[in-house]
């Protein structure tokens, strides 16, 4: 595959973004753009941040399709295999971020790291999905809580060796995640 | 947050990149390119892509820490109340990718997205570490797969409701999954 063909380029900037960060500098890390193009685009029947579920677990039974760039099909070859995907997207109604947010299941302002929502500095996407079949680049998935025409920017096989973890604590979700299957989205993250 | 300090901007090409694709672009959806900017840097013990467990779960214990950009450290309050989350991350060593791919368990060559390799159109990683202390802007993480260096996009809490599901397929790893624990990367997918 010709380095001109791929998808993805970094551009290293030549100039210092951010100069106040010394400790960032000092260890070398260059500032850099990562710039992703979509594989593809999700399709579902939310039309509208608001009124969507806010995770899988609220969109059980939802379907979408995902309809991939013809050019990656042989990528998804042998991924019917497998019956839950996970998906990477971008937030693209996402248009500002901020560092503290008002989660759906919550009225206290939170660290927006510490939360899903979507305006994050790089908003960026992931959801674990159901993939029900295949049919040449459209890959028809349930339990789907994006919005209408996200694009995808990857697609992972879901596998509970690699995905799942004991966890001891969730932090301030801790009387609050049960919650999240019934909430529906008021498009506070718009 | 005014528009210009955003982190991420989103560069809607004027011209069709794949105009063969007719599909693609009868359904409205223009091709864009996604530009992300790291908020941080994962340091690991882990100086090349030899040797890496390649997963975490054959890298329990293993050390690490985020040194998070000193802008969005207001971002992660309330992110130590988990004990685990979601590191979404660019693969800065994949200088390429390939559609098939063989991977580390297997020596049949696999669609790309039905695999966890790096060398994906968009090489974006994610694993779910321990959440060990926050220290200001450095975050340190236990159970780490991810090479030193590494440019750090998003972080994310992991919470079991919204994460976890029951699989009933996993594919061409139904047999290998378990193997992931005791195989270490032999730089195959650099």
């Amino acid at each position: 595959m010709p380095d001109s063909d791929r998808a993805i380029q970094i551009k290293v900037l030549d100039y210092p973004v951010k100069p106040d960060n010394d400790d960032y500098f000092e260890q070398g890390s260059s500032m850099t753009e990562i710039i992703y193009n979509p594989i593809g685009i999700i399709h579902t029947p939310f039309k509208d941040i608001k009124g969507m579920p806010i995770q899988p677990a609220g969109a059980r039974g939802v379907k979408g399709t995902i309809e991939l760039n013809h050019d990656y099909v042989e990528g998804i070859h042998d991924l019917e295999g497998f019956s839950h995907i996970i998906l990477i997207y971008h937030f693209h109604l996402s248009k500002d971020y901020s560092l503290k947010v008002k989660p759906f299941m919550d009225d206290t302002l939170r660290g927006v790291f510490s939360t899903r929502a979507p305006r994050r500095p790089n908003p960026i996407g992931m959801s674990v999905v159901r993939l029900v079949k295949i049919e040449k680049n459209i890959l028809h998935i349930e339990d789907v809580d994006i919005v209408d025409g996200t694009p995808l920017l990857d697609i992972k096989p879901y596998v509970p060796e690699f995905d799942v973890q004991k966890v001891e604590k969730v932090g301030w979700l801790s009387q609050k995640a049960d919650k999240a299957q019934k909430l529906i989205s008021d498009g506070r993250f718009v």
